[in-house]
């Protein structure tokens, strides 16, 4: 089965376990981004188009529903895991000057750039509103710090950019931060909400991260090799961005002091030429294969943490969540 | 005695009640804004210098203090409200494109827009992650929602902006989200944390609020009427924005049909000579007196709300900040 059709098979037995609880979450999403001012509930709605995979509540929900059963606080926080991805997608627009996402006009793009900064700023302040609306400040605690990482993540990615001499540890460290702890969080609040003992938690928790890291070394891997008209993206933006991923730090350290100066020299003046420069190099190294098995790795590690689950239609997605991590096109 | 000694007085009052406090909230705020990257340190720190009249904490801690005694708690939501208040400056200047604020650069100044942009994001997340850490979900529920009013309110000033025809309920309830929220909720935090009863805690929050109003009808006033060199801010930003604030509401509505087309003419074609433009209509009429009168009466109101307290040096201080909130110049 080509990976596209195991993707689609996948989100069907997702959809088919839990479409109903998707839609209460989503539900939940969208009606309490309401305000007394109409422009401002018009902002929060066309934010709430930004629909992808939905992959933090996909995870949260079978999380929970792999635990026992799903219920209402677990839609609440399925919306206010998607709010908190919605909220970094808002800014990251108007970082990047971004004019659409996922066919539609950015809020910077339709509005302006000051609109699209406080809307992601209500967009996150709404998910911790929404989150205290459960009386439970442990979990609080847990939304606080999560997207206190994400932020750490994410502004020291931005001083990394250039870095020509980044290393594996920071790469690592920076998106532990910006992708794999809100993963972490989602599939630990389904076992969390399910009042499942403290061992369970832990290994979804640790589930989730090793996912969010396959999926994110993964994702940077599509942007040097994906195909354009597939992927819907533009390819090689990390490189306009000075943005060191995986396969190009395990690249600068297969070549030799003289290539290596060479690469440096394309890397550090980004242009329209430096995917096409930059792939004779991939070609003759093994910094390709070297990230898409460390992306491997990490996904063969989440599905060992679920070995104390019992058998379930939930665990199954879970467990095949891990094998789609790696092999997806977009 | 002029305004400004009326200030330093009370000043000085404030210091001899909460010194100590004061500095354990700075304390507090600092230490917390720590992270594994160097850069993310740098940067959050350099936030931390962004000190002004430290209104929230004072209010905070001095209502505290009339209530009872200043615990722990206090001192880090102390923290928490100035953390807040501190994000929404971060984004204000990224959004203004200020190189100076207090006499330092700011974030986006000395660094980019990026990190201006997810420094606030930080600060606004760390604020509920500590919130958080006093384990009381009531207090995490207040916090979301007045963060959230203030995203609500920033937000509907943008979309109101140019709009010469509004009116002065959509101009309060602007400025009640922006400003007198997070002073509400500064006041009341004071009360509720020191075991008072309801109505105690409801009249604090309540003078918080009217208090809040007060400040920002005054600095709305200062705008277009304050000495340059006195506040060392620049005059009639409010014009160059398109933000029509009290005075020139009630200006509107106090001139005939022809002056009013000339006015929305100046107004909405602001340049370096709409202040000066502009003051003549001010001479004319009584917007500026309305404005005052407005600013008085919500201190007055505010005054009121008082009452319930038992005399201390607290208390005096809370009265007399509703005087300096109108007199003051800067």
């Amino acid at each position: 089965m080509s990976s596209d059709l195991a993707g689609r098979d996948l989100l069907a037995r997702v959809e088919e376990l839990i479409s109903d609880d998707l839609v209460q979450a989503d539900a939940c999403f969208r009606t309490e981004l309401q305000s007394w001012h109409p422009y401002v509930t018009d902002v929060l709605q066309h934010a709430t188009q930004y629909r992808g995979k939905r992959l933090r509540p996909i995870l949260l929900l079978t999380a929970a529903s792999a635990c026992g059963a799903i219920n209402e606080r677990h839609h609440v926080l399925a919306a206010v895991v998607e709010m908190i991805h919605t909220a970094t997608l808002v800014h990251d627009d108007v970082l990047d000057d971004a004019t659409t996402r996922r066919h539609v006009a950015t809020v910077n793009a339709r509005w302006n750039n000051e609109t699209s900064v406080l809307c992601g700023d209500y967009l996150f302040t709404h998910a911790f509103h929404l989150t205290s609306s459960l009386g439970d400040a442990t979990i609080c605690r847990l939304i606080g710090r999560a997207t206190n990482m994400i932020c750490e993540g994410e502004l020291s990615q931005i001083h990394e950019r250039g870095n020509l001499d980044l290393n594996e540890d920071t790469y690592f460290r920076i998106i532990n931060g910006k992708t794999a702890e809100l993963c972490a969080l989602s599939s630990f609040l389904g076992s969390y909400l399910s009042d499942q003992d403290e061992p369970l938690n832990t290994g979804l928790q640790e589930y989730g991260r090793l996912l969010g890291m396959a999926f994110q070394v993964t994702d940077d891997l599509i942007d040097i090799l994906g195909d354009e008209n597939q992927t819907g993206k533009s390819l090689g933006t990390d490189f306009k961005k000075q943005k060191l991923t995986l396969p190009i730090i395990r690249l600068m350290s297969q070549v030799e002091p003289p290539e290596r100066g060479l690469l440096r020299e394309i890397l550090g003046r980004p242009n329209e030429h430096t995917w096409s420069e930059i792939q004779p190099f991939l070609d003759r190294t093994d910094a390709v294969e070297y990230a898409q098995q460390r992306a491997s790795r990490f996904a063969a590690d989440a599905r060992k943490q679920l070995s104390g689950l019992p058998n379930s239609a939930g665990k199954t997605i879970l467990e095949d969540l891990t094998e789609f991590a790696c092999r997806r096109a977009s």
